[in-house]
């Protein structure tokens, strides 16, 4: 684990300001810069309303590569009709412009509300000093320049040795509200969390993209705050060779290696998006062991962490698994109520589809915990999924029924 | 429209009384009897998990005939094993020997919290005074037994023309909570709403079967509040033959007029739940027009009707579509953005995938009004879906993280 960020890998700067798209003082324009080609690779919202941005970076990455990547929060531009993709256009130019590169080369991302013209003079005007203020230590006013409803400024990152050089991976992230990801590699999908991850490794098109797609199946794709999948979700890697090892190829040592990193980081950032939560008081990790396939596994788990009932009786400190097994029971999978276990930390509930005798006060004691554990045993086969998810409270409600007005 | 509830029809009695399964002095024991047999027909909850009364009723309901309903409130006796079974089977026997019935006629219904063990002696101890208490006006007390965080109580009675005769149905219903009923004849399903639909028709079962399916994928299956699917969800209707009119037989006028007549019955009923919705303060209603099937119409209107944005927005008045379009978006379904328009109330606030200029002040004061109309054109075919919601509110949080506790 080491400092710096998303600018920690070898060549990379980045940077973050205030511009004007939000009402409030803070940053909402962030920039980070590879000082040579980078291979790219982005997975997208599966959303069928997708934000522009998303659609212009789906069309730049079919060359696999870029150069830089541009945010702007406090502003979704989805649903903006044709202005909304000439100003996602106008941002990558302007960029591109002042950085003497080519415009195809910069990938766009936004986060905010969603149907708002972009102020894209606001934007504009600011870009050349966002350039000019590119740095080797700017990662965290970066990681600030992406956040909307967030307390927590999300980066992180990591050194590994890999094919005989030291290799670094940094990323930034933001999420905390309209958090239920479902993305996939080049496909349209979107809720809004971000993350930018770089690194300077050497590394092959295939074995970047496999390790992308493992780390967001197992990270980002199981955590949901409020069931809603936005429209601008993106998770972007750049890859930019500086670190000038031997090629990681899929299938190594080296590669195995690389993808537990990304993977790790992936995980750390996806947590912080939980703890983040718009209004939560709570961070409950659920596992669905015993399942008969991995897709049963996660529509468990999502059905579980989807519950209104779930998540209110969490903030409530209540330890209502019937609630549990009910969401359990309508998840569309085909479970036997009879193999139905249910622990909610270290007691077990519920046992062969029935209450278990159980240590009351010890189980209040286990609900009234920040940190909620919840397992659920399906007995009907070997797979296994882990998500995380917060409470549903009064501030969550009291946020999102005040976010536009 | 007539007075007396589900007692209303010919041959039926009902009663209501306090037994103390609720700790509250509330009302908690219900029972509705026919004079005489009566065909009957059942719609179960479709989640895995159900409770002993649904597994109990489905297997009472291969005959299709029943005399009388006896109804618990403030426990579900769901994930309660076998001496759950044992005591729905307890409460069937003893009501069937105080009146003097086959226990094989009685059926049972119960609605509260899941997975603690019921209170039997109390209800067994109430069950003399409940079938001495039937009578011709026991109606509203009987759709008072069956409440548990309602706030109205719920029951209907209509008079129609039917083979000669006047014909009456009659209804109670409860539901304000874990209500997003997926509700299929004869089939394992369960979220808490009941209803119990009365009528002195002469019918051929397939006639009464067609009409409440009909009427249920119309009205109840359409309505969410939390999108929480019980495990006690039913609909049961006993049909008499009492009015001594001509069968009213599959096909024919007579049946679309009793169809169209339970159906508004359902409608009523679906709606005032929604009225009931736990801590709502809005009363919406969306319809989702255009289509390429009726599928697709009642899958975008679910994720519409489930996603807390869209819920939290309507509590805080904010025609907030941007959070419409997006669940719209993650329905599943494959919907043409270019083609989608949205409107609030009168005001179309979305066309061709993009805002419209509209007037912001007339849509401020459609968001604030306590019926809130939303209208989603997908421009895609001819079907059609309309079903109703309320809010997500800081009351409905607050009753729900201290339900059980």
């Amino acid at each position: 684990m080491i400092s710096g960020g998303a600018a920690a890998p070898t060549g990379f700067s980045a940077n973050g300001l205030h511009c004007g798209v939000k009402l409030s003082k803070k940053k909402d324009l962030a920039l980070i810069l590879s000082d040579r080609p980078c291979l790219t690779t982005g997975s997208f919202t599966t959303n069928k309303i997708q934000a522009a941005c998303v659609t212009y970076n789906k069309m730049m990455l079919k060359k696999a590569t870029s150069r830089a990547i541009v945010v702007n929060s406090g502003n979704a531009n989805c649903l903006t009709g044709a202005s909304g993709m000439a100003n996602t256009r106008r941002m990558a130019e302007v960029v591109a412009s002042e950085l003497g590169i080519y415009p195809q080369d910069v990938l766009v991302g936004s986060t905010g509300v969603i149907g708002v013209k972009l102020p894209i003079q606001k934007i504009i005007k600011f870009i050349p000093p966002l350039v000019k203020g590119l740095r080797k230590d700017g990662s965290f006013d970066a990681a600030q320049g992406i956040l909307t409803t967030d307390r927590i400024t999300k980066e992180m990152a990591v050194e590994i040795k890999a094919g005989g050089k030291s290799v670094r991976i940094g990323a930034i992230a933001k999420g905390s509200g309209m958090i239920h990801p479902t993305m996939k590699l080049s496909e349209q999908k979107s809720a809004t969390m971000l993350c930018y991850i770089t690194t300077d490794a050497v590394i092959s098109l295939s074995a970047l993209r496999s390790s992308m797609q493992k780390a967001i199946e197992k990270t980002f794709n199981l955590v949901s705050v409020d069931g809603d999948q936005s429209t601008n979700d993106m998770v972007v890697a750049m890859a930019n060779g500086a670190a000038q090892n031997r090629t990681i190829k899929e299938g190594t040592k080296e590669h195995r290696d690389f993808a537990k990193a990304v993977c790790a980081i992936c995980h750390k950032l996806a947590k912080l998006i939980v703890v983040d939560a718009e209004g939560g008081t709570k961070f409950c990790e659920i596992t669905v062991k015993s399942a008969f396939s991995d897709k049963d596994a996660k529509d468990v788990l999502k059905s579980i962490m989807s519950s209104q009932l779930v998540k209110t009786a969490l903030f409530g400190s209540d330890p209502n698994w019937g609630r549990i097994a009910a969401s359990v029971g309508y998840s569309g999978v085909d479970i036997s109520p009879q193999k139905l276990l249910i622990k909610i930390g270290t007691e077990t509930v519920m046992r062969h589809g029935a209450r278990v005798a159980c240590n009351i006060p010890k189980l209040s004691r286990i609900a009234a915990k920040k940190n909620v554990r919840i397992t659920v045993d399906l007995g009907d086969g070997k797979h296994q999924a882990t998500g995380w998810t917060s409470d549903l409270s009064t501030g969550y409600v009291r946020i999102n029924s005040a976010y536009r007005t």
